[in-house]
Order: C-alpha cells, then structure tokens, then sequence
C-alpha cells in the first residue's frame, strides 16, 4: 500500500472529533485557518457558536436522551443557507441576493444535534473558479472544488462534519485531493431547498467526515430515516475501458494496488466492459451543467456581469448560446443514462462500482480545482458515491506525497447498503484514514 | 365517517394475503379476473408460477431464513420487463420493440422472495388510453389508470402487492378509486430501468398492497434499506386554496370528515396557503410530460403510428410540436418548483401534507381513468406520496358507494418517516381498510 496520508501542518485530527468543547474549534479556525483559509471569515464566530452551544443545551437537556449528532461541529458549504448567517456562495455579489429560509439539510442536522462552526469555502457559485482554500498536506496545492472549504477542514481536522454539494464531482473530488471521506447520496435524497442551485438535473447535497459511523449516523439524519441496514459482502466491479483511462498513470497504478488489496481480503473484483460512451457522457452532462448554469443565473448575470470571475461568466455565456435542441437531446441522453445504468451493473452481477475518486493526487497551484471526470457518470447516473481515503502518491518523484481516494459507487437508492460495506472495504484497503480505524 | 368500502362482486380480500397457496391465486385469476380484467392474459400461467414457487422452495430451504416477501404473489404493471414473460405495455406494437433484462424493481422483489402472479393491465404506454380494467367496487365504474390493473388486482383481493408507476398520478389515482394503499416513494429512489418510460422527468416506481406492513417490507426491498423508523407524530397541512378547488364537492366533504376524524384523534392539523400557482404548476408538468413522452416514443411512432390509440398519438404529436424553448422553460419551471415546496413545508412548520387522493370517487364508464390533478405538484416536487383508503361516497344519490382515498405526502427523502406515520392515520381514519386492520 502507499504511504498514508498525513495532515502535514496541522495536528492530528482526532482532536476534532466530537466531543470536542466548542470553544476549541473556535480557536482552531482562528488560528489554523488563517493559512487554510477552510472557513468563510466570521466577525463574532465565538458568540454565535457559544449561543448555538448553550441552545443545544437548552434544547436537549437530558443526558439519557441527546440527538445522534449531538455537539458534532459542523462546516456548512457557502452556497448553503443558514439562519444568522450570510450567504455569499463564494462570489462578489451582494448577499441580499440569495436571502431566504435556511436550508432543509442544514436545519435536519441541527435538528440532530450539529453546531454550525461556520460557512466554508466555496468555488464561485460551485462552479470552477477557485477559493483561497489550500489542501492541508501541502499548502500549494489545490483542495480541489467545489466544496474546497468543507473537504479541507474536515481532512484538518478542524471540523469533523462537513456538507457540501456535488454537480459534476464536487464532493467526491475534494474528499480524495484532502483525504477525508466524502459521501455524495443517491441524486433526489437529500432536498436541495435553500441551496443555490448550479445545474438541478445533477445538484446533490453531500457529506464531508472524519469516520464512517459519522456518515452513517449524518445521512440517517439527512434522510430522515435509518441506514444501519445488514448486507451481505458486496461484489465490486471495475469500468475497465475508456473511462478508467482517463486517469492519470499514477492514479491508475495506485489504484492496481487497492484492488489488489481488496482481493487479497477475499473480495470479489470482476473486470466490466463499461462506459465505452464516455466521450459522448461528459458532453452531455457539460451541455446540460451548462445550460442550467446560465438558467440559474438569469437573474443575475445581466446585473451584475462584471463582477463574476472569468472561468463562471465564460460557463453562463457557453450556456445561453447553447441552443435548446442540443439541451433537450443532452438532457434526453442523461435520462437514458440514467436508466440504463442500474441495468449494467445487474448484467455484470456487480453491487458496487470501485474507481479512483480523481484522475490523480492534487496539482499543484490554486489556479485549478483539478478534473472531475472521475465522477460524471456517477453523478449523471444519479447513483450513491464514496470516496474513502487509500493512501498516498507523489506527482513526481521527490515531490510531496498526496492522498487519493478510492471511489465506490452503488445502485440507485441503496445508500444504506453502500454505507454498510463501506467499512469492509475501509478495513481491506488497509489505511488508517479510510474510515475503519478513525474515531 | 363514510360507509365503508367494499369488494361487491368478489369475495373477501384477506383470503388473498399471503401465505395462500400459489395455486389457488392462479384458480382465482383464472375465475374472478374474467370480469375484472386485471391481469394481463397468459396461457401456461398456472405452470410458470408452479415453477417459480418451485424455484422459491430451492432458493430458501430453510424455513428459519425465509426472506421478508417469502412467497408473496405479485402483480407487475405490464410496462415493467419480467424475465420469462413479454412486454406490451396495453399497446398493440410488436413486444419484440420492448425486450430486454428484467426491471431491477422487479428482481429486488424477487430476491425478496416474491413471486411473480402475472402481468396487469396498464392505459397504453402509461398514458391514458384505458385498457379493459374494471374498477372492483362497481364493475361499470373505471379502476382509474394508468396503473389500472394493480390497483384493482390489489383491492380485489387477487394478489396482496403490485408494482405501478407513476408520471402524473398512476399510483395515487387508481389506489383511491379502487380502495387499496398506493404508495408512490420519493423520486428517483427505486430504479427505473427495465420500465418502458413515459415521461423520465417525472416517472417514479410505486406500489399497491393490501396493507400496511406490506408497503413496509416491500419499500425495503425495493430500496434495499430499513423502512422502519421511530417518529414522533406528525404535523399536518391541508393546502388550501385553488389546488384543493380542484377536487370535486362530494371529494371535499369527504376529506373535511377526514380532517375531524385526525383533529379528533388528537392530530394537528394547519391550514396553509399554498399552490396559489397550480395553473402554472399544471401547465408546465403537461409540457415537460407531453414532450418526453413524445421522445421515448421517437424510435417507434413514425413506424407504428396507426398502432397507436388516438388519446397517446395526440400526446405524442402535441410533445413532438412543441418548441424546445417551451419545453426549457417548463423544465425551469419544475426545478424551481421541486427546489421550494420543501421549504414551504418547512416555513409552515408541517410533516406532511393531507389532501384528496384523486378530484372525485371514480366515474363512470371505462373510456376515460379520472384525472390526476391531485397529484400533479406532489409527482412534480418529487415528493413521497400514499394514498390510505377512507371510506366511500356516492356520487349521486342512490348511486353505488365507491371509495376514496386520502393522499398523505412527505418531504423528499422522508419515505421512511412517511410510512412510520401512516399507521396511526389509518387507524385515526377508523377505516377497516385503510391499512391498520387489515392483514
């Protein structure tokens, strides 16, 4: 296996667990972030923390009785709304723009019992222009995006939940480039009310965390319902082709070496034929981003044009020229897609899809957010993907070692049961912080 | 409280609830659906299903590791693949247009030990030209469509669990007019392939069962999840204003009785403004639903127009002329739609939304399945929705009592919390078919 991942400058991570009083979070963000810049600047974090403390307390004041998720600090993606606090999804626009009731995600995991440590980092209007948010095993390279800011204090350990969203590979993505688990549901489980929306055909509402029984207990609480459910051991199956050879050399090798070590634990790995379309995949699923990027910033963009970045506004414009025949035959393929998907993995007998998180560890520069072809299919086809951590690599040789993330993807709706094998797979991939030995 | 319902031409449903023998569920096709017309016909049914019930035996020999639907006889809407049976869809094109593998909602009920009883009876292509189903109540009154057959094999007691679809309001409409539980889960939660489409915006799985527990177990299966979680009771909201207008008078004074008999057992009930935009609502749901149809049918209208029946070739040519700029828009239109109706819930402080399953009891005459504009902004919120019987009503004095249903509607993803509240509904509806004394 290589080398596990460490969070170079920045202390252990179990610290942060919950449990943690929340005044030490509080000094954490002031004073580690100032050079992870995770965290959306806060005047009066600390009041408004010790209040949503004292809440809690109110709230749920027998001991026998307190909520899963009670005290957990949570990171909240900027593009989130949340009571007593602005929204500015990473832009320059006023925050009066985007005011209204906070979000259902968000009020679920209060209402469990989570304590908003504060808005994190986001890429403009989740699209690609990045934050100031650094990765925290090596300060100049990219966290990866667009939830850069949850996947960074999560993999710090500044924070041990984070939500973030996912429209292309917004989750899985930044989970691997940070190492830290990453959980994006299955499309349409998690309401995507008082989120601002990117491109709602693919819009997600995901997790960051410190240790699987956090997801676990994190989604019960998204969801509503109960996760824990028994499942037999999985058979897994790799989209061997063209969509696999989008990863770079190094992702790839790594990635020989986890499923190498899956077999070597007596799971079954099978060889799929799949996604010889890929090309055909990641057009449809740009076109269709695209056209609801523009769609979503209708009421924006002509008013306050100049103030978006380059890489958002070049996305809108790309959108609105984009003429409604090519949206609809796009859009008519990712229903397709979608459909035909669960198909192919009850052909092959597989239950769960293994794939690197990301074509590779983290670039260096803050420039880029790095590529998300690793997940467009996923996130097209609708289904539920993790990201677990799976060691580390180096770009090049002498450089710094980086995580990766082994991506699993399950079948449309069976969350529960791609969160039950997960710490099986955690456990055979052997690392330290994929999940199984964490918290 | 209303009369209750009753099966008037055909015997006591509970015989049907499983445990009864294979055989005699084939001997009660073969005699009862003669005049209801639920299923499908098959030559060499009564073989095959010895067969399957045989592979049953082999699959799970040991009595004490019995999956939860062990031999549990299941009706499948013929737009559903099944392997060993063909796909017609109610339509006359050549079944040979729709093979291919089995629906994955089909094999989890089947790996859930359920045995498939045959194929029912769809409106052609799920749309709404009727097939020959008759409503079980009264044989002159339609069973509502377009899951026309489940419904009324379920509420005829012939088979216990059936799987429908739903794109506007197949599940919820036919549930009510037969008097038999519809449970429609949140969108995208169960898989659609192996499903001929109608509308892929909009198409969601669902299913009729005899009662309660049923619903439970087979949603789990269904989802590959736990279903049965704790929950508080819930607030409930009635939407009033031009959405409830809709429902005919005899509907709404059936539900106002509804509404006393919760307020009486103690539940709270808030009247909330809401769908003050149901014409829009109604509007954009057409346009997206008449121009998806039309493309699903795109490999096959211009072969087969004259096969077509007139009501589904006029849907297709009125989704084939419109513009793709109407269509966007009416798309946009559905994504704003789905993005806020959990914040409304929210702001109104209420779990689920109480509301007439369908505008009326069920008309009569089989040219037409009723209108599901009951269902309109719960299918397009992508919201979980179950219809509970509750009673009967006339539609004219001295006319046959004939049921209705009252729609209980969750926040998306609450599948779970749905079905953990519909039992003291029911039993609050105090009807002895609404699911909490039945089985």
């Amino acid at each position: 296996m290589p080398d596990r991942p460490r969070a170079a400058h920045l202390s252990d991570r179990r610290h942060a667990l919950y449990g943690q009083a929340m005044p030490t979070i509080v000094d954490r963000i002031a004073h580690a972030d100032t050079e992870l810049r995770a965290f959306v600047d806060e005047p009066g974090r600390a009041e408004r923390v010790a209040a949503e403390v004292d809440e809690i307390a109110r709230r749920w004041p027998d001991p026998e009785r307190r909520p899963p998720l009670h005290g957990v600090p949570l990171g909240v993606k900027d593009i989130f709304r949340v009571d007593g606090l602005p929204t500015r999804a990473g832009s320059e626009l006023p925050a009066e723009e985007f005011a209204g009731p906070e979000a259902a995600a968000v009020t679920r995991l209060r209402d469990a019992g989570a304590v908003v440590a504060g808005k994190t980092v986001t890429t403009e209007f989740a699209y690609f222009a990045p934050g100031p948010t650094r990765n925290p095993h090596h300060p100049e390279h990219t966290p990866g995006g667009s939830s850069s800011g949850s996947a960074a204090a999560v993999a710090a350990g500044l924070v041990p939940l984070a939500l973030g969203t996912q429209t292309v590979g917004s989750v899985i993505r930044p989970a691997a480039y940070c190492g830290c688990i990453g959980f994006k549901p299955t499309y349409g489980r998690v309401p995507c009310d008082g989120v601002i929306p990117n491109a709602p055909t693919f819009d997600t509402v995901g997790l960051f965390a410190a240790h699987l029984p956090l997801v676990t207990a994190a989604t019960a609480a998204l969801v509503h319902g109960r996760v824990d459910v028994p499942a037999d051991r999985p058979v897994l199956g790799v989209p061997a082709g063209p969509y696999l050879d989008q990863a770079e050399t190094r992702a790839r090798d790594g990635f020989a070496t986890q499923v190498a070590a899956l077999r070597a634990a007596g799971y079954e790995v099978r060889d799929v034929a799949a996604l010889d379309d890929i090309a055909q995949v990641n057009r449809q699923h740009m076109v269709v981003n695209l056209v609801e990027l523009a769609r979503t910033h209708e009421p924006w963009f002509d008013r306050y044009a100049e103030r978006y970045r380059p890489q958002t506004a070049a996305g809108i414009r790309e959108g609105r020229s984009t003429d409604a025949a090519t949206y609809t035959t796009a859009l008519d393929g990712v229903h397709t897609f979608r459909r035909t998907m669960p198909q192919l993995m009850a052909d092959a007998g597989i239950d769960v899809w293994i794939c690197p998180s990301a074509t590779g560890p983290a670039r260096r520069g803050l420039d880029t957010t790095g590529s998300p072809a690793m997940s467009v299919p996923w996130t097209q086809a609708g289904l539920p993907a993790l990201s677990l951590p799976a060691g580390t690599v180096a770009r090049e040789p002498g450089g710094p070692a980086l995580p990766v993330g082994l991506q699993c993807v399950g079948r449309p709706g069976a969350d529960e049961r791609l969160l039950a094998w997960a710490p099986g797979i955690a456990e055979a991939l052997n690392d330290p912080t994929s999940g199984a030995f964490v918290g």
